[in-house]
């Protein structure tokens, strides 16, 4: 294992730092930073601003005033090897006469995947590789599952009551936490860039589920302001199983802007007046998957939202039933809950999950609180799934 | 208002600290402490350690290795100016010459409450007060709740799952949160020296609700670590309208060594076979308190707690119906929650609160999260009820 210096650390500590500047922006790449260092003294530093822009390393590369012939490169993920959209980083080390190139974390890439130190070692540049690679693979657990699994990273949002209550009993949900954790709730779609949610949701409150600059404001006004933003593609997905999504709802009357997915089970199709509503919604422009069975397959509906949408990442703004289904199957990487110093009461219905048949506290399902911080008046909780001690996943 | 130095602030502050050792232990008086300065350098420190012991001011002019003739003593609650189990600490203060007294807070005191600030003012000592005063009163919440209302302060304490359960479907709870929180629990028991509790939580759970130095060990070890601890009174209350208490319960079979008080309705009397059990009970040294009415006045049994027994705090460990009888009563001075990264699901019926008939979100209780902390793999809130936008109190 390499040692590495109190000085590499604060490099790699500083190319980290500039990696997160593209949060949200480098969908489905991940995000890296770049230091270049001559005696001891950053000479440059890059990043990568988004998909099809330059990599960190050839953007710290052209940032450069003086030649980087015989600096040495800080660079928060392997340099790719292959070509993309962008040449291969490695070639641009290579020709650039970097000496030595210091990799936080190898690339999960099976393309690339320590492909790239060796092509840079066989060169003669030295490589060292492995500082702060936990860190970073947390910077980038996105693009880390999906590159690994073929499945988009799962988020699951909560906005809770201080005793697990997701609405009044009357179904008032409006609103729970304060503004400030609300703010961070449009933050985290655009990062995200794709909202689920289940149709219940959308009967009952009739959410737009798209990032607004101005969550006090008008939907027009948001609409207006997020489509002159230039973003990404954003995607808003419905799981609509018996396809009751009313045809003056919020979502569907802002498809023709925002990509806006319609599951539903083929058994629907067969019902009265199908055949006009799918023609209504299609010239919505929602689009529709119809799956097999009478309920909707999650790995499926992840699989399609990967494959045919190069979705990498979705954030569920769901209710229980679909947050439950989510849980059981062990398909949430990760939980962002606010929750609000309010109490509902027990009289409310609404509990932040259904019904998971635990008998025992030993069966519950197991988190881990990563983090946590005050937001407006509540507290943001930031929780992984419990790999080791959970009895619940896959149950 | 006095301008306060940053000499002062420091001063203050390690007084404030001072104060902070007799936490626990200085029941029913108030946390305090004293620094004496001279020439802008500490020359003594006191604090006060028990009831009965001597005062933070008098206990730092003790422990003065040299004459405080002149100094300058900084006192985080005003001195008293009565006779109690001491002398009145102003005289101290006069006697030895001190030449200003800078105090925190104002002692609310009703019997104190500003007359010991004249009488060190009518002898000539300057007097400046008010430095810190806020969190001199969060410091002594107690003191200033009991002295100023004539009734306890009273802290709920909840072990709850992140769903908001308190138990599992079955009514297993053992244990939701980790063993760090569970020790704090202990600590927390000895500051509050009183934990009451309902009846259905004897009879699910049989505690014994006393503070343990090896919560994992033996009721039999716990118990002599904790007698021979040389501890102040501390006692455990059940409220029990109908005398169901189990009289092979821990608590009654540890009553005759703590003291505990059960509370039960006079209408009880009548039941057959009442009159055996009542001298049972007494004979196992519980006291008992028989109250009018066919359920129990909360704020009559906190009357009594304070009145007839001196206790200034108490702490619920209880189940949702005792919470939520406090709660709807507005009875509830502080949140101590510990929230664990487990999830139980919707369907165990065991919730944080009973029925609240909240059909808004803005009917909703409404709390101010003071503090947060992680205690072992769970988060511990301290929270207070928002008396500005309650609507739940007295409700």
């Amino acid at each position: 294992m390499t040692i590495f210096s109190e000085q590499d650390r604060i490099f790699m500590k500083k190319a980290i730092s500039l990696a997160e500047k593209g949060r949200g922006r480098t969908r489905p790449n991940p995000m890296v930073g770049a230091v270049i260092v001559r005696d001891g003294k950053i000479i440059s530093t890059g990043y990568h601003r988004k998909a099809g822009a330059d990599h960190a390393e050839v953007d710290a590369i052209k940032n450069c005033p003086v030649p980087v012939k015989g600096a040495n490169i800080y660079v928060t993920l392997e340099p790719c090897s292959i070509q993309g959209r962008t040449p291969p980083c490695t070639d641009a080390l290579i020709s650039n006469g970097l000496k030595r190139v210091i990799i936080g974390a190898t690339d999960p890439n099976p393309r690339v995947n320590g492909s790239g130190i060796k092509k840079l070692k066989s060169s003669g540049i030295e490589v060292a590789s492995g500082l702060f690679s936990e860190e970073i693979a947390r910077q980038n657990e996105i693009f880390f599952k999906h590159i690994g699994s073929g499945l988009p990273f799962v988020c699951a949002k909560i906005a809770s009551s201080l005793d697990g209550k997701l609405a009044a009993r009357t179904s008032d949900s409006k609103w729970i936490t304060s503004s400030g954790s609300r703010e961070i709730v449009q933050t985290l779609r655009m990062e995200y860039g794709c909202i689920l949610t289940g149709i219940n949701t959308v009967i009952v409150d009739d959410p737009t589920l798209f990032p607004k600059t101005d969550p006090g404001g008008t939907v027009e006004d948001n609409l207006n302001n997020f489509l002159n933003g230039g973003h990404p593609d954003f995607y808003r997905v419905v799981l609509d199983t018996d396809l009751r999504i009313p045809l003056d709802s919020s979502l569907l009357k802002t498809a023709h802007s925002i990509s806006t997915i319609i599951f539903a089970a083929n058994a629907c199709r067969n019902k009265a007046g199908s055949t006009e509503k799918i023609q209504k919604l299609k010239s919505s422009k929602a689009a529709l998957e119809f799956m097999d069975g009478n309920r909707l397959d999650l790995e499926k509906v992840l699989k399609i939202l990967y494959g045919k949408y190069g979705i990498i990442s979705v954030m569920l703004e769901a209710g229980p039933a679909i947050l439950t289904s989510f849980l059981i199957k062990g398909l949430i990487d990760k939980f962002v809950i606010f929750i609000a110093p309010k109490i509902i009461g027990g009289d409310s219905p609404y509990n932040m999950f259904g019904k998971l048949e635990n008998d025992f506290i030993g069966d519950s399902s197991r988190l881990e609180f990563y983090s946590f911080e005050r937001t407006g008046s509540d507290i943001m909780i930031t929780a992984y799934p419990d790999m080791k001690n959970n009895k619940q996943t896959g149950k």
